[in-house]
């Protein structure tokens, strides 16, 4: 096993009725701004339960945080919060909207121009402090110190990171979820899913209960996961979706163990060329990469075969073969295709992310074989 | 699943040579008090990491906090620190120095007698910030707020707890482990186990992720634990035990289910009145709390049966019996015995823990029926 630091002081306030509870986990004198996205929390009541929780504390409010949050929308929330004097920042909203609350907490303490962040990986010193309300579990940065910003103008799409955006504490109150639409939630269950997949399906370590964890998360997201698609307003499918979701990517089931990341990476050059959900390009490349990286995930493979889908009596072979298979069939009964071609997206597309990763020299993935040459490879072996 | 919430904030320090970074996490003008037990650490070379650790730091050191640490040891300790001015705890140990130095840490800052914070459950408002060096995986505290203290004048064991009492972090080093005796390393095994059933062998309640989370610790301990036990210097057996033993109690599992913690009540009276380590008298009572209590925890012995030992084609009776003779057969395996014979303990000492929970008026267990006269039973079955 690998030596690791683990830590995640997240406070996490779980079940109906918890988003009454913030007003006690904020300093009474702070300048609270609620940040939101297009505005789904007005129709569903969200909004509204924040408002009435925040009555005794003086708090303004920015929306029309984008799904793939833009640099250029979290600059203007950084510019309010210099006029305003806020000193609190409260995302109610999806990992999009956490996502950009990061970005603007570390942006507007920032001694610079805060793309430094993204485009240099600038170290990020200070940050205002912020919490939230999550309102669809997917991406896990309700519980964690990691954010992904889009900048429109070079469609650039990259991640940022620090302790001091750990959120102080988060909502989950599954009953939120019952308003998603089934392609939301659709894209929860399988962002979660690959979450769990870049931190499990590399090499074994030793990591027993690591890798059990991750099993857990797995078999409990192909439990619940169709129930919760098909319903997201049953509410033990939608807290057990939801706890899954966040437990997927807090640290637990990566500490000490190797990490992958290459589907999301290339996933990202997908979402910024077309537009494409974050959860859809994971469920398009993900089974590419298994393939063509399947002699160096051999091991984990077979182990996933066996103990998520129990496949036991298969040859080696057979068992990677089913448990791929399984994984996209599983991905397509969510309602979501795993084709490059269901997305419209064909070779120039695949010459450009080539040309991406030629051009930032990146070799990603656990053993930095995800390299210019294999992502063709994966991108077109899912044509 | 019943709302929950969930905060945990130690710092994890996790793999060896990790003593040697604790410098980096204790403020610089801190003057630390290092708490230990009997003078093992002065053996196996853990003291002298943590005093080159500690160079540049103003430190003095308490040693002799018992196994189940006395009300009357850690007094003498918070003397000392009111002498000498000391503001940081590190505790070097096992959970008793772990569980030694939370009270320390609560009653030096106590207006009135400590004592009263056992006894009468007073509030706790203050204590002084702590940390550890876990030598010996078992009881959890090192990632937790609780601990239990003994009264020797009056043969009382008693829980206490506090979200102040979290340890600032804790340094898990697993080949600190290879010194441990047999004995040690068995015990540690079983107390693990046992936290982990105090949390899922109740009775279902919609938590599918925490009872998985729960199955893979059990799975990783029956893995990892006899292999350990025969030789504690293995390091990967050590380790995954290590961070098993953690993760059995620092509030995971443990989120929104229903807990039960009536075996270790009774074990811990077993404690006070024979002596009989920990983890022993709870080997001792669990079998007997399951059997008593079979039908009120009739679903989850069968899936416990199914999914942790693999035993499917039964009838739910038989997969029952099977589950309890495999976990006492699992404790035997290890070295424990698991009669009250086998410690010489009889019916007077029966009598005098049923009276005990007459006087306390107890009723323990998810549903409160762990009161006299089922405790009569249980310890009677285990004779």
């Amino acid at each position: 096993m690998n030596n690791f630091d683990f830590y995640n002081p997240t406070k996490i306030l779980f079940g109906e009725g918890k988003i009454s509870e913030i007003a006690k986990e904020i300093p009474q004198d702070s300048k609270v701004m609620v940040i939101y996205g297009g505005g789904s929390i007005k129709k569903n009541g969200v909004y509204d339960q924040v408002a009435d929780a925040l009555e005794n504390h003086s708090w303004t409010a920015f929306g029309g945080i984008e799904p793939n949050p833009r640099y250029e929308t979290c600059m203007k929330a950084i510019k309010k919060i210099q006029t305003e004097d806020v000193d609190f920042l409260l995302a109610v909203g999806g990992g999009s909207v956490y996502d950009g609350t990061k970005f603007i907490a570390a942006g507007a303490m920032f001694d610079g121009e805060p793309w430094d962040i993204l485009k240099r990986g600038a170290k990020i010193k200070k940050a205002l402090p912020l919490a939230g309300v999550l309102t669809l579990p997917a991406t896990g940065s309700e519980m964690n110190s990691g954010a992904v910003i889009t900048r429109e103008e070079t469609q650039e799409k990259l991640p940022f990171g620090h302790p001091l955006l750990f959120p102080k504490f988060s909502v989950l109150d599954p009953s939120v979820t019952a308003s998603l639409s089934y392609r939301q939630a659709a894209n929860g269950v399988v962002d979660a899913f690959v979450h769990v997949m870049e931190q499990y399906m590399t090499y074994p370590s030793g990591n027993h209960l690591q890798a059990r964890f991750a099993e857990s998360i797995l078999l409990t997201l192909i439990e619940d996961g169709p129930g919760y698609y098909n319903d997201p307003a049953n509410y033990e499918k939608a807290a057990n979706l939801m706890w899954s979701a966040t437990m997927a990517l807090n640290g637990l089931i990566g500490a000490g163990v190797p990490n992958d990341w290459s589907t999301h990476m290339i996933g990202h050059e997908l979402t910024a060329f077309h537009e494409i959900d974050h959860a859809r390009t994971l469920a398009i490349v993900l089974p590419g990469t298994w393939s063509v990286l399947k002699s160096d995930k051999r091991e984990q493979l077979i182990q996933y075969a066996e103990r998520v889908w129990g496949i036991t009596s298969a040859s080696d072979e057979d068992k990677i073969e089913q448990a791929i298979k399984k994984t996209e069939e599983f991905f397509n009964s969510l309602g979501i295709k795993t084709r490059l071609s269901d997305y419209d997206v064909d070779e120039t597309t695949i010459r450009k992310i080539v040309k991406r990763f030629e051009e930032r020299g990146w070799h990603l993935g656990e053993k930095q074989k995800v390299g210019p040459g294999n992502v063709e490879k994966i991108l077109k072996s899912r044509a």
